[in-house]
């Protein structure tokens, strides 16, 4: 993929077409007093990002096609897969204490809490901070008292898009996905195979920006 | 801005460009069996987009930008001021309890310490609940015990980029930044205008995703 800026003549082309098509290239040049070969490569560029759509004996017309779409494609092929990271998970048994030093040990900002091998829920900093100032005996209270559990728990499948991940995480206002082979059927035991958070978001957003050779 | 997928014979070129520029148009054409006309959008493609540059009476040579270059030129538009969030403050001597209470209530991972209207430090969740299992007395404990003080608080400009954010936050590991009007010198008394989190950058990869018009 390329980025391209358009020129104001191509955004110009983009608007005649727009409103006028569909129009072919020959009335396209008239209207901006230019010969039809100066205007060719800005019709290809036009075309091949698919802003405009050229049909043989009828012209150019506008597709409705927009800028933000194509972001959009580059952005879906970055998989979850490729950017989750290992979960760190605990037993719902365990006390908020044992949670907590867990969390700093592995330097997480949530945790996912399995019965087994099975997703129970999702515990939090919030969760746990909550908790802990709340009064109670955290050596005693099980970490699945301050948990979100199932079947509120926001999941997400390996074969989503990274960008998926993150509307979600916008949405529910979580800081975090536990990662699932597949979409999570409700009332299913599901193994967790990663995780992602707002922290993957971030990095994949630096790596769009980083050299890399095409 | 707009995405471009390079076709394999767009790439073919930069290879041909790459490997034996400078190299006139004909002599690309003729390597790739295609005439000239064939190949002059792929020519102009590669040039707007800064991968080949053209000389007039020497040819096509390769630039040496790369795809990413183009991407972060993109990401480098966006500015901190645009996505910056209200900061939410606290006195340096209100309690561990009361930043906890204030936490909550504006439902931030982080808060911003002043000494009357002037950055001391950063308190984030993590902090508060290290400080909160500790077995101290929180309602006594004063919030400037918990936080990180400047000068180890990584502060942003308002007119830097937000993808200098985000590489400060991946580089630092912190989940947010105080935004100051200007670049923080040493010892120098600020006040903070904004705040970016690893939220705000997920609000933005979000964005760069969504349908907007040209």
């Amino acid at each position: 993929m390329i980025l391209i800026e358009l020129t104001k003549r191509q955004e110009t082309i983009i608007d005649i077409v727009k409103n006028h098509g569909p129009i072919t290239g020959e009335r396209i040049a008239e209207m901006l007093s230019l010969t039809r070969a100066t205007l060719r490569p800005d019709l290809s560029i036009l075309t091949m990002a698919g802003f405009v759509e050229a049909r043989p004996r009828v012209g150019y017309f506008y597709s409705g096609k927009k800028n933000a779409d194509l972001f959009g494609d580059a952005l879906a092929r970055m998989r979850v897969s490729d950017y989750q990271s290992v979960p760190i998970v605990v037993q719902e048994t365990v006390s908020v204490y044992d949670a907590v030093v867990t969390m700093f040990m592995e330097d997480v900002g949530s945790l996912i809490v399995l019965k087994e091998r099975f997703l129970q829920g999702v515990v939090s900093r919030k969760d746990l901070l909550k908790v802990a100032i709340g009064g109670g005996n955290i050596h005693e209270l099980p970490v699945n008292l301050a948990m979100t559990r199932l079947p509120n728990v926001i999941t997400i499948s390996a074969d989503a898009s990274l960008y998926d991940g993150a509307v979600l995480m916008m949405r529910h206002q979580v800081d975090s996905l536990p990662v699932t082979p597949k979409r999570l059927e409700s009332g299913e035991n599901v193994e967790v195979i990663g995780r992602i958070s707002k922290t993957t978001i971030t990095r994949a957003f630096v790596e769009l920006g980083q050299y890399h050779e095409i």
